[in-house]
C-alpha cells in the first residue's frame, strides 16, 4: 500500500537511515476525505510492512477542522514561504510555525524527507498530484503515476518556485488533489482515489518502481505540466453582493485539463452576457481549479479560475544533495 | 416566469386583494443558489408582468451566510414548530422571530399566503419539492408540477405535520431543494434548475393552469409522495473521530429516490463491513438525502439517512377556508 509513500521511498534508497515520511490532512479543515484516509492508516501495519519508513501523520488545522471551516483567520496553505510574523495572532501563522518545528525547519537537514499534504477540491480535476519544480522526486512521482495509473489520474500542475505550501516543509513534497467533493463531505470514490494514490491500487506498482535491483528504474526525461499562466478573478456583483457576479459558463464547468480557445466562454454575467477568454495568455490554455468555492473571493491568494499551460519539466538524475 | 408562485397565485384567485407571495434563500446559510436566484429578480419586473401578486424577497440568515456555515446557533429551519423560549441567546431564534413578525405570524390571517424557500442539498435529489400534508397548495403544486415539469423535477417529499420549516409560517408553503450541489458554491446547472422551478421555462404552464376562463383546472385526485419512514443514523467512529465511522455504501451515493431492499448496502464501515439495510421499514423503501453533508451531526435534527415510502395523497378542493 501507500504507492506514492513507498515511490518517493525508494527514490530515497540511497539514504543510510529510515526516511521520514509524513502525511498530512486537514490543512483544510473542510477538505474531509483525507483526515478520513490517514485516520484510516494503521501504524502497527506501517512499521512491519515498510520498516524502512517511518510514516508519521498529522492533522494539520485541528481548530479549522473541528469548525469544518477551510481556516479560521487565514490560509494555513499559504503560510510557508518565507518568515512569517513572529508577533502574529493569526491562528494559522502560530499554527505553521508549530509545523515547521515538528516536520522541518523547511530546508533544513532535519525536516522529514517526504510530506505528502492530501487535499479535496470542488472542481472536476480527478487525482491532480501538484509538484513544484525544485521538486525532483515529486516530478519523478508525477511521471510514474502518469505512466502506470489506469484511474485516470496523474495530472501535474506546476506552482510557484517559492512554494507557500505545507508541504514544502519537507525535503520533497506533494500535494493531491481530489475532486469533484463538497467540502465538509465524505464520498466513498473520493476516499478511494485517494486511497489509492497513496496506496498501490496494483501492488506492481512499487515492485515495478524498486526493480529486480532494488533500485528505482529510469525515469522518463520528461513529465508534462500544466503550468500556471493566469488567473481570471470573478466578475465582481453590482450592489454589494458577497457573491460572485457571474457564474462558471456551463461548457466550462467540469472541464479542467481540458482545451480552451480564445473567444470560448468563461463566465455567464448576471444580466446573461458571457464572459470570453482573450486568448492573452495564449490561443489554446487549459483551465484548472474551475469553479473551485474556495477563490470566489481572494483570501487564498487566488481568486478566479487558473488558465495553465503545457510544458515538459525535465527530470533530472536524483541525488540526496540534488532533492 | 416564477411558474411555482404563478402556479401557486392562480389557486389563490379567489382572494380578493393581491396575493402576497416570499421567496426566501439562505435559510442555510451555506446554501449559495437560491441566494444568487433571488438577488436576480428584479422587483419592477415582478410588478409589471404579475400585478395580481405582492412579491417580496428575504435572505433568512444573513450572518451565517455571510459565514458561509448552514447556522450560527441552530438550525433555523427547524424554528417554527410551536413556541420558542422568548430569552433565548441563539440567533436563530431571535431570527425566527423577526421572521414570524415580518412574514407570519403562522397560523394568522396576516401571515403571507404563500412562502417559498430555496435550499440546496449535497445529496443527488434532483429538483425536490418538500410538501407538507397540511398543506393542499404546495401538494396541488407538486402535483401540476410533475406532470407539466420536463426537467425531471418534482418529485414531492413528505414531512411531519407539526412542520418546523421557515416555509410553514406562510398559509401555503413550500421548500425547494436542488442537488446535488456542494454547499459554499454556484453551478449554472443548480442555479437554472433552481430558476426554473421558479420561472416557467415553459411560458405556458401558468397559462395553461389559469385556464380559459382564469380559474385553476382540475388536479388529479392525488399526488405521489416519499413520506419519511425512518431515520438510519451514520455508525459512529471508534476513538472519538467527528468523522462517520462509515461511508455511504458506493451502490446507495447519488441513488436517491431509487429502491433499497432488504439486504441492500447502506453504509462501509472502516473496517470494510458493510452495513445493510434491515428491512424494518419495509421490504422496499425509497432512500432520500443520501449523504447530506448538514446530516452528519445530529444538530438538524434528522442525522442519517432517510428511508421514505411512497405514498398517494388526497388532493382536496382548495378554497381559501381549506388551505
Amino acid at each position: 500500500m501507500i504507492a506514492t509513500i513507498v515511490l518517493l521511498a525508494s527514490l530515497l534508497l540511497p539514504l543510510a537511515s529510515a526516511s521520514r515520511v509524513a502525511v498530512v490532512a486537514g490543512t483544510h479543515g473542510n477538505e474531509f476525505t483525507g483526515v478520513y484516509v490517514i485516520e484510516q492508516l494503521e501504524p502497527a501495519a506501517l512499521r512491519r510492512d515498510y520498516p524502512s519508513l517511518r510514516v508519521e501523520t498529522l492533522i494539520a488545522n485541528p481548530r479549522a477542522f473541528s469548525a469544518t471551516r477551510r481556516f479560521i483567520d487565514a490560509d494555513l496553505n499559504r503560510q510557508f514561504a518565507g518568515r512569517r510574523s513572529e508577533d502574529t495572532q493569526q491562528l494559522e501563522a502560530v499554527r505553521a510555525a508549530e509545523i515547521e518545528a515538528q516536520l522541518g525547519p523547511k530546508g533544513s537537514a532535519q525536516a522529514c524527507d517526504v510530506v505528502v499534504d492530501l487535499h479535496t477540491t470542488t472542481s472536476n480535476m480527478g487525482c491532480t498530484l501538484i509538484v513544484n519544480s525544485y521538486c525532483q522526486l515529486a516530478l519523478r512521482a508525477a511521471a510514474y503515476l502518469t505512466q502506470a495509473w489506469a484511474g485516470g489520474g496523474g495530472e501535474a500542475h506546476a506552482s510557484q518556485a517559492a512554494a507557500p505550501y505545507l508541504c514544502s516543509v519537507g525535503r520533497a513534497g506533494l500535494t493531491i488533489e481530489v475532486g469533484p467533493t463538497p467540502t465538509g463531505l465524505l464520498r466513498a470514490d473520493a476516499v478511494a482515489t485517494t486511497q489509492s494514490s497513496l496506496s498501490a491500487s496494483s501492488s506492481s506498482l512499487p515492485r515495478s518502481l524498486l526493480g529486480p535491483s532494488g533500485r528505482a528504474p529510469q525515469p522518463p526525461p520528461t513529465v508534462r505540466v500544466y503550468v500556471d499562466a493566469a488567473r481570471v478573478p470573478w466578475p465582481a456583483a453590482e450592489g454589494g453582493s458577497r457573491l460572485p457576479g457571474a457564474l462558471i459558463a456551463p461548457g466550462l464547468q467540469d472541464r479542467d485539463f481540458e482545451p480552451l480557445a480564445a473567444g470560448d466562454a468563461l463566465f455567464v454575467r448576471r444580466n446573461g452576457r458571457v464572459v470570453e477568454y482573450d486568448g492573452e495568455s495564449g490561443a489554446v490554455v487549459y483551465p484548472v481549479f474551475v469553479n473551485e468555492a474556495a477563490y470566489y473571493h481572494a483570501q487564498s491568494g487566488a481568486a478566479g479560475v487558473a488558465l495553465a499551460t503545457l510544458a515538459d519539466w525535465p527530470i533530472e538524475d536524483v541525488t540526496p544533495e540534488s532533492r
